[in-house]
């Protein structure tokens, strides 16, 4: 080999020389070898301190997507990246705190019901939430359709409405696991998202420095999920779960379907108004029963099992936590939500019992008409989005509206309408009712 | 997943929207999919053309690596390479003209003699050259140590002097597939050098575009050598002259043994002289009968199969050629060479035969000597190096000498001894004559 003129070379390193060299750990991991704890330890930090460069960094990630991570390396992964940022500690509160992760899907406004909920039981729910990207909507994007509310929150007032509310739903402080951010932005823009151990790490080195005891992760299955199927998101929950345990932390994943939307919303205030019809003791089955799974799962891992949620929820509790959280960060839970200028109807064509309505064209759907971003610095529309007017298994008459698709950019119904139909089917066989819940790991 | 703050993204597309997706063409190829021929093309052109940024291109190299390209896939991308730059014509000389291309081998000094040699028998030889890097010399390097010389040729130039004197050996110019020299910096930082196909378009689309009707590729197997086994090094070779045949370049392959040193020197000038040895008519054996090897090669593969090069070698014609090879150049082929300052011998400490000499130690010692460099911008030391005065199967007393080190920095004394200390093994029994050019492929 000879040499070839310069036009890449790493960053040159400043101070002292580099105890290890990149390249040698992108060779070791590419063939397989198991990377050394302080080699981690140096690689994230490093990185990090843009000390290796983003073309190295990627390098080694598809390696890491071919070769995985031992769960000494991967426990050691995600403690370099808890450790390349600050780390809250909720121990000092009065009472015990419990978090949630959903690995996304549409129509989960889960979140919106559930922190309160479990607030109203009487454990604390300090849930950093992250804005939508692609076919998913983000818990922020939805509640900043709330008038007023605002996602930011300093750690102090955090503290503060944990104490004093027990719900906090509020933005991830840049301090959080940066050496995260920075390979998650990374990933995305080199395809080495799909790695299991990658998307564990980047997932847990975010709650564990949250300093929440306890994590509740739901991990989706289906076409409108991350993962498509049912093996590689048990994978993804045993290794979560897992690394939770590693870190201490008690950490239980249920997995749950996502062929099919949650609830008969995907937008953002939609969403909201779908979640306050829950929390009035009323809404969509589905959303009622995952989020009183996910809340049973939340206080047992707090210590709190003796509680049942479906009280706090029919007696209006948890509604009164929901209306105290908002209004700590200037929501207005009396105001009027945003509507869409706009709405189409899509139509049933023929008699019959509606088969499937595929979620991620659900999710497309509402993208496409303004509740998403294609880029990260895109706005969302807050009144945006799809309501289904049945669900599978329901009967349909020839004429009866399936969808509302609602958008203030009447331009865009088109390519939503084209998705829409092509999503669901409509036939003679009746339809099982699937379990929502598929199994639990912990 | 939700998004990330923003921290790495790909240069913003300027103009018209790209056809393809860099993404999706790394996940396709991560996913073991094959990449159509117009997506091969934009990707070598949008990467040369900075609209690929480099963290995309090294997890596409890495991609590769796993995932390997099919024939058709590297034919195209070798040809994209080929035509991100311009590409040399030498079908109106009135000659042929034949190259030849080593992977690069300890004390590999044959092109210097075999240029000379192959144009004295009436096949024109434009011999496009590299500068070293690690334990292997460049070309370039030991011909500069001539006072005089340059390497630095104009097409106009290289045309005039292949029909005049027949024979050039000079540095290829920036504008031969400028896409391999940005590609191949990039995996040399990012562990994605040793992909077999990376490697055979690197090499084969450099030598397509030089414009040569005939290829002579000399593939070293060894400890000194890139390839460690044989059958890695078939690999390489049968790729290589598949792309070869693709282009309409009548190629062949000899596979060649690289485990101890070729000739008696490793280092600038020291491998000059002992070139000189060998054109005129003397030299080390193995020298002689590699370049007569390559020399009948490249005769056959340019039409002229009924010429014997060892005449050539024995009446001087071939000395004649070197001196005006040189003279065209600057060169002054009567200069004493530099030598170097200092020098140090190595001696037996025992009798018996010499059982091994590793090439790959032979190298880092001539390197650490001063003979080679560790970046790319380091100055070579042309009378830097390391002389042998044994060969495997010689017979050696104690207190005879082994090695002579050269160098003009006697401080590198120590860690060259070092690692030629650990290179020999003298022992009883009668060591083999082991085969130097083990197979050929064409």
């Amino acid at each position: 080999m000879t040499a070839p003129d310069a036009s890449v070379a790493p960053p040159p390193a400043s101070g002292a020389p580099a105890p290890f060299d990149a390249v040698e750990l992108i060779r070791a991991k590419r063939d397989g070898g198991e990377l050394a704890p302080e080699e981690i330890d140096w690689l994230i930090e490093a990185y990090t301190g843009g000390r290796i460069a983003e073309e190295q960094m990627s390098a080694m990630a598809m390696a890491v997507l071919f070769r995985g991570l031992s769960r000494a390396e991967l426990s050691r992964w995600t403690s370099a990246m808890i450790a390349s940022g600050e780390r809250l500690d909720f121990s000092g509160l009065s009472r015990p705190t419990a978090d949630k992760h959903s690995t996304g899907g549409v129509g989960d406004k889960i979140t919106l019901p559930l922190a309160p909920l479990v607030a109203a039981c009487g454990v604390a729910v300090p849930q950093l939430s992250g804005r939508g990207l692609g076919h998913t909507g983000g818990t922020l994007d939805k509640l900043e359709a709330i008038p007023g509310w605002r996602a930011s929150v300093s750690n102090a007032e955090m503290l503060a409405q944990l104490e004093d509310v027990g719900a906090v739903i509020c933005a991830a402080g840049a301090g959080l696991a940066p050496a995260d951010k920075k390979l998650y932005a990374l990933r995305d823009v080199t395809g080495t998202v799909e790695s299991i151990p990658l998307i564990a790490s980047s997932i847990m080195s975010k709650k564990i420095a949250e300093g929440t005891s306890a994590l509740v992760l739901d991990v989706k299955v289906g076409s409108g999920a991350f993962m498509k199927n049912e093996k590689d998101a048990r994978e993804l929950a045993e290794t979560m779960v897992a690394l939770g345990q590693d870190a201490g932390l008690t950490t239980v994943a249920l997995l749950t379907a996502m062929s099919t939307p949650l609830g008969l919303t995907a937008g953002n205030a939609l969403e909201v108004a779908e979640s306050v019809e829950v929390l009035a003791g009323g809404g969509p089955a589905d959303v009622v029963e995952l989020t009183l799974a996910l809340a049973r799962e939340m206080l047992l891992t707090a210590g709190r099992g003796d509680v049942d949620p479906a009280d706090a929820l029919a007696d209006g509790r948890a509604m009164d936590v929901w209306r105290r959280m908002l209004a700590a960060q200037g929501g207005d839970p009396d105001a009027p939500l945003p509507q869409a200028r706009e709405t189409e109807v899509v139509r049933a064509e023929q008699d019959g019992v509606l088969q499937r309505v595929d979620a991620m064209a659900v999710g497309v759907a509402a993208w496409r008409l303004g509740a998403g971003r294609a880029r990260r610095e895109d706005v969302v529309q807050a009144g945006a989005g799809v309501v289904l007017h049945a669900k599978p298994g329901d009967r349909v008459s020839a004429g009866d509206p399936l969808f509302t698709m609602h958008t203030g950019t009447p331009e865009r119904f088109g390519r939503a309408r084209e998705v829409l139909c092509g999503c669901f089917e409509i036939g003679d066989a009746p339809v099982p009712r699937r379990p929502l819940v598929l199994d639990r790991v912990g």
